[in-house]
């Protein structure tokens, strides 16, 4: 396997932990705190967990260390999509097993969840663990998107743990594989089987945060390498003077990547999905909205731009939604049947003008035609339209087009408008950790490990003071069940940690607001530049403008 | 203006001069070295260039300074698609001659060559030029793609030269602009002007080299940020196991870029488009051979991998060549109103499967539909079929998809084929300059200054010996008129530096040829992580490996 000298280089690197975990494993003692209650449903919740609701939240500080000598075989699972940092926690959790004990070890479960189910391991060696330290992607065991959920799965894990002798699990994961972790400890808990589960906050699209964990690794890394490409193509707008660039990034269920992204690039429009949501916005709203930007901006000689588009945007749209359910209702079943008998498109789309209401055929009626096609031809195994298919970037490129045809024809727009589109995901899910999530990772894995020493169960991992130097960060512990509450999920009552989606009234929201006006129609562009891992600190230690406004 | 942290670092760097000019202007004379010949078609050249021609090559070395005190007035002008490093010829250029005497004036031409005609400029001074040291882009000035190459457009650049006293003017472009440099330079002389030209080779295809000009700027920071991120995504391949990416890059002309991207992140397939054009390979033949590997790694259970695509690829391929041609010609003039007055696809298929050649229409079947449309649908305002619309790296994914479907019918193949596609072209034009490109971008112009005050015109700024390092860098000047011969051209011969393609007996093919049988069934994927500008220097200075092989 060939290296590159970047990757020999972050061998090299020392990924810094907080302060009081700096003194050694024998210098870590625990300071505990209040006990604690679910953010909503506590009664519910507390019945749902009696074995590991209302623990403590613990802080660990300088002191003795004060717990059990007890052989640990730890087992580890990555959950999910990849997230910068990953192998660091993993590494993390290795370095403070080994340093408490040479007779620790640590198991890796291959390919997710579906690995503890499968007993598909390896056992971690120093060798193997070297080449993987502060480097991107989870290729170290893989991970998997197979949920942990049911009585059965627990039942087997439980066994395998038992053969292993496994005392412990951490589950590497987003909202949904912590709340499994919960729900597994629970298990682990009520049937006496001694072997306890903690869990650590990942998802790039930074929607595993709340009172307590201040963000999720590897959003940090991700909306960089996307800040990184959308300042270079800010710069090349600019230097063209001839494109608007329309540019969809990752997440789906919250906008927080979108709005990061915007506060460090500055772009003239970013679309923020919870935003739509409370304002019930139109499509013919948001067009309008950008067609607006492109119009004023033409009027001063710049017929150039770029838009940042949420991926799940169309979701957050009341009237799409809308549309979404009714077309799903009108092919249901054996209804889809007379439909696809239809031979051309003139008479399919007959059929569906008959077939929705008059309020959701509006909006169909305004799409662009690939997308009415799309919406109708291409859905899942069960008939219903795949929204994520959705190319939201190309929906509103062309519903801006229209709009600014009928305001040249009004004689009220005279520009140019040449739109270009991209979408910016996979490059960001597997970058070289930032310094910052390096740090950040390695201090959750080897934090999980000292929570699994003092026997703690059904804990989140939780490092905080993130927006200040490693040293004065903060590491500790608080139960998962903490953070849930009741939702109804897939037509059933569930314990669950809550998402995170952005706040309308938070400071990174009010801040954009404040500012976009002004970028809508200037130019304003900020180029942040490839992540640096090396030199100035202010260029290669800094986390994200939402965590630093958020602190503020 | 809001500026990054990076930025704000970047204006610190001190790009490296070669050695032999960091003696201070005082300290710099000329070597002579041999009169030289055209590459080609010696006598038309000299014929053409009768003033320009067969001048000596030169290069500056450590000596007092002969050049006569004189005031130098020079025009800038960026022309064609932005590089990164552009602003550096310019700051090295405005150094050089303020360096020279503070009485010089450097004059930067807006929006491209249309502003040497249009007369738009500005001065710059100090403080305008301090804003883009390092940084990416052409916002300086702007760029533009008008030609400048009539007889009538150099008559009015002679008067605004005349009117503002300007002595010298520095083109930075391509092949094609520094061959109207090249024309420019000798109407000039010619005509008695007294001004000079000088060019500077720039672009991202790194399509203007040769035995000469090692390679044109931009071409190293535009692969390491597309490597950046092919690197990103095969590391995210590698841990999700279960999609295949076709990732298009640009280059159209020639498949260097790609070959590039290749060299530094060892994918599983490398289209060259030279090769293809070389072994005249079909679309089916290229199909069988990205199924191939495909199919090779599913049997080891890899339903993973990735495959680059140069933009222009399908222009390679003979027998789809043709059938555009045959396409244009069909739809020539009035011909197109009896295909246009069909009123559906199937009967607008009849009429071309009439109208193909039987070889033709059997190229045409195999394309995916939504291709076939595109081809007679989106013609340009000639009726051409617009070939750079074509999404090649959609064109092969979903003629592999078939091609597996095939295999799995007749138990060929048993895997997963699920493609993710990417066009990487925007992000990497403005990125900032790698310590690389800002170095010798920033020689380029010096150096380009140094030819002026030395009276040479016509002349290539040349800055040799890249890939060692810039201390052993050699800076001096070469007659334009050495890189050209003569071409057809829309129907007429023409003198022009000759197009640089990728070399398939060249080191760096012959060493990609070496080793993709490996790569195409193994995982060898290597990771370049985000461009350093500061840490180890085997991190942050070596160029790439194109030149590395080529001088090795």
């Amino acid at each position: 396997m060939k290296l590159s000298p970047l990757q020999i280089a972050r061998y090299q690197y020392n990924p810094k932990l907080p302060g009081m975990l700096r003194n050694g494993i024998a210098e870590i003692c625990v300071k505990n705190g209040a006990p604690t209650e679910s953010v909503a449903d506590q009664e519910k919740i507390k019945a749902l967990f009696p074995n590991t609701y209302g623990k403590n939240e613990i802080t660990f500080e300088k002191g003795e260390n004060t717990s059990p000598a007890k052989k640990q075989i730890v087992g580890v699972i990555l959950s999910g999509g990849q997230a910068p940092g990953g192998h660091n926690v993993v590494s993390g959790l290795y370095d403070a097993l080994k340093a408490t004990s040479k007779e620790n070890e640590l198991y890796g479960f291959k390919g997710g969840p579906s690995g503890l189910i499968d007993d598909d391991f390896i056992v971690f060696t120093d060798e193997y663990i070297n080449q993987y330290r502060n480097t991107g992607g989870f290729d170290i065991i893989g991970s998997g998107r197979t949920k942990l959920e049911t009585e059965e799965q627990f039942k087997i894990v439980a066994e395998n743990c038992k053969k292993h002798g496994i005392t412990a699990i951490v589950i590497i994961g987003g909202d949904d594989s912590n709340t499994n972790a919960a729900v597994l400890a629970e298990y682990f808990a009520a049937n006496n089987t001694g072997v306890q589960v903690i869990g650590c906050p990942k998802t790039i699209d930074g929607d595993l945060k709340n009172e307590d964990i201040e963000c999720s690794f590897g959003f940090d890394t991700a909306t960089k390498t996307y800040s990184e490409l959308i300042g270079n193509i800010e710069r090349d707008a600019n230097s063209a003077k001839k494109y608007w660039h329309f540019v969809k990034v990752m997440g789906r269920s919250a906008s927080h990547v979108a709005l990061e992204c915007a506060l460090e690039t500055q772009p003239n429009i970013c679309l923020i999905g919870e935003e739509v949501a409370a304002k019930k916005m139109s499509l013919a709203q948001i067009t309008d909205y950008i067609a607006d930007s492109v119009a004023a901006r033409a009027a001063k000689g710049m017929n150039f731009g770029l838009a940042i588009i949420p991926e799940g945007i169309v979701e957050f749209v009341p009237e799409f939604s809308k549309l979404i359910a009714e077309i799903n209702e009108l092919l249901a079943g054996s209804k889809a049947d007379a439909f696809n008998a239809l031979a051309t498109w003139e008479e399919k789309y007959a059929f569906i003008k008959n077939g929705l209401t008059e309020e959701s055929f509006k909006v169909f009626e305004i799409l662009p035609a690939g997308i009415q096609q799309q919406l109708f031809l291409e859905r899942d195994p069960h008939g219903n339209v795949q929204v994520s298919l959705i190319e939201s970037e190309k929906l509103f490129s062309e519903m801006v087009k229209k709009n600014l045809a009928a305001r040249k024809a009004a004689g009220a727009y005279k520009g140019k408008f040449s739109p270009l589109h991209h979408f910016f995901g996979y490059e960001g899910r597997c970058a070289f950790p930032s310094n910052f999530d390096a740090d950040y990772c390695y201090s959750l894995g080897y934090n999980a490990f000292m929570l699994i020493q003092y026997g703690y169960n059904g804990y989140l991992s939780k490092v905080s003071n993130l927006s200040k130097p490693a040293e004065e960060w903060i590491a500790g512990g608080m139960p998962i069940t903490k953070m849930m509450n009741i939702e109804r999920r897939h037509g059933a009552d569930k314990p669950v940690i809550r998402k995170a989606l952005v706040e309308l009234d938070g400071a990174p929201f009010k801040f954009f607001e404040a500012h976009r006006d002004e970028w809508a129609v200037e130019t304003c562009f900020t180029f942040p530049g490839a992540i640096q891992y090396f030199g100035p600190s202010e260029v290669c230690d800094l986390t994200t403008h939402t965590l630093a406004l958020e602190k503020a």
